[in-house]
């Protein structure tokens, strides 16, 4: 019933880091300045190192090229992406802060119904420090708002919730939509404000967009990995769904919660369908062997921690998923290399200091 | 993808009953005369069968009290709660009708945040004639409304959805909170309208309230018995809880859909929280035990009507219910003796004309 007594938002100013995949035009921190000012950014830069992101003054930001991933992570720099915002991951690895807030640099401040500029941070903030409710369903959505509590019905057992590892928010205009659902709805608009923030049931598989996204580093950074997308591989898009799928057969066997709702963003411009339908024309087809996969997989008790966890599911990618076709043998083993080169950034608990600019 | 092709809302005005357990003040019609008006009404008395009900005129409904229930169902009228809104199943029992709708008398037509009356019965509608999605979570929430569709990731093959059992509607203002929580919150009123509908993921299990409520008769009708509650039996304000936990197995096991959301209609006032707490005490602690028990439950699949996996049901709460109190093995047969009674006033495929008046 945390309804009965709302505090202030914290702002985690020295807990959280923003990962940004790149940043192709100086509005994006220009808008967002007065929600992000305060905090670390972290900028993984997807393409050519060669070239120059600005970043506008009075920005706290280490920015990473491909030739810092190279650098850094040496032969295990293979399970970042290449030219794909993919390559993001690589942000969540080198943080040493307890929370992440991953934003794409074409999603700009939203407004609510009332014409107010939605601060997303502090939103996803409320979600990740309010409990989750995975193992059963409350039709007021989350009870832990304000002005929100559990119905009558719901267990009593169950209402100390679970802690919550991700937050997912939504996108105002552009849609997520896929390529085929683009070239279908071309003037489809998202304006419909859904006033909600609810859990992912346990046991419920969703597509998580990595386009506005809070996470719990702490707790499941470690499977959080984007997979292999861009320059040299067979497939596109499907990095964040990847990610989420791992994610929640992970979180499902932790005890933790997922949840998804507010807040949005402004999704400014559709990527190109024609483009789109290029990356995503196998995963379109794999992915109808990826789900029932991923909703029948099991991990053993004897996996506690969430590398344990992930080493698990890399086998059964491996087994499984490697008959549908060779590309996922490589990615189960890029899935290993991932948490080898976690736990050699994040083992000592030093701050890796590597970055191009500070 | 619905929303490229939105037609208007048919109106099922032959297809669809109400079904009202009581009727004690004579706005309630009078509000909602201009959208219940051209449909059949079937009022339940769930109290002194002497009283009269008065009905405004124009109303078309047959109205059904203690009496009349006995003199239908003979000696199986032992399963139709007495002195309790749960009696209202018995109007689900009689009516021949495709689809039921099921309202309090203390619930009022509510506004949107525009200000316009919400026609709660014409969502239901949309909501039940229009698929579910219990298989894979839509993170923009019920891929079929105009304006929405199935986002990036959600697998193509389950795109056609599952046919929708049940429509779960909400309550602005009063909230439906348990005694406990309308004890420590006497002052909470929900203003918070959210504009969603979305499927209950299968293998979750929800807090069904009967306050508001639609459902496919002819898909689900024998799984929405409401129990024994009220006079002489040890439980009360469980009726919906338990028809919805049934309900929610069965639909999990035929792969059907349940939705819960919009519409929203206005709860006049809460009940008296000391006299819920007297109804609900054993309940609250019972469910700690009945959670797990349908959370568990499994149905052959040699079950292949809602009568065969309702029986099963029936024989697994004797089971393993009967050991938290004599009271399931009670439930447990009356849960037959209600499907023995549905099968006899439904199998003929005559209307039964007993009610009192026209």
């Amino acid at each position: 019933m945390a309804g009965s007594s709302v505090k202030p938002t914290p702002l985690l100013k020295d807990e959280l880091d923003i990962v940004i995949p790149t940043i192709r035009n100086l509005d994006f921190l220009e808008m967002w300045r007065p929600f992000f000012e305060q905090y670390h950014l972290i900028i993984v830069q997807d393409g050519d190192p060669s070239k120059i992101i600005k970043v506008p003054d009075g920005f706290d930001y280490e920015l990473y090229n491909r030739n810092d991933i190279n650098r850094i992570l040496g032969p295990k720099a293979s399970c970042i992406s290449f030219k794909d915002s993919a390559c993001r991951c690589f942000g969540y690895m080198v943080s040493k802060k307890k929370y992440i807030y991953t934003i794409d640099d074409d999603c700009f401040v939203a407004k609510n119904p009332s014409g107010e500029l939605i601060n997303a941070l502090e939103q996803h903030i409320k979600n990740l420090l309010s409990p989750s409710t995975p193992f059963f369903f409350n039709t007021l959505y989350d009870p832990y708002r304000e002005g929100a509590d559990f119905v009558r019905g719901y267990p009593f057992s169950l209402r100390e919730g679970a802690p919550t590892a991700v937050s997912h928010g939504l996108w105002l205009n552009i849609p997520d939509y896929d390529a085929p659902t683009q070239l279908v709805k071309p003037r489809e608009r998202n304006t419909r404000y859904v006033d909600a923030v609810l859990t992912v049931p346990k046991g419920t598989l969703f597509p998580m967009c990595g386009m506005n996204l809070g996470f719990n580093r702490e707790l499941i950074g470690p499977a959080m990995y984007f997979g292999l997308m861009g320059d040299g591989q067979p497939i596109g898009r499907y990095d964040d769904m990847w990610a989420g799928w791992c994610m929640k057969v992970i979180c499902d066997h932790m005890g933790w919660g997922v949840k998804t709702g507010l807040p949005y963003i402004w999704h400014s411009k559709a990527s190109n369908p024609f483009v789109n339908l290029k990356k995503e024309y196998k995963g379109i087809y794999w992915q109808e062997d990826l789900i029932p996969f991923f909703q029948s997989a099991v991990l053993p008790k004897e996996c506690v921690t969430v590398q344990q966890c992930y080493i698990e599911l890399a086998k059964q990618v491996k087994e499984k998923l490697g008959k549908v076709d060779p590309y996922f043998i490589k990615l189960a083993d890029a899935m290993v290399t991932w948490i080898e080169a976690w736990d050699e950034l994040n083992s000592s608990g030093e701050k890796s200091s590597n970055s191009t600019s500070k």
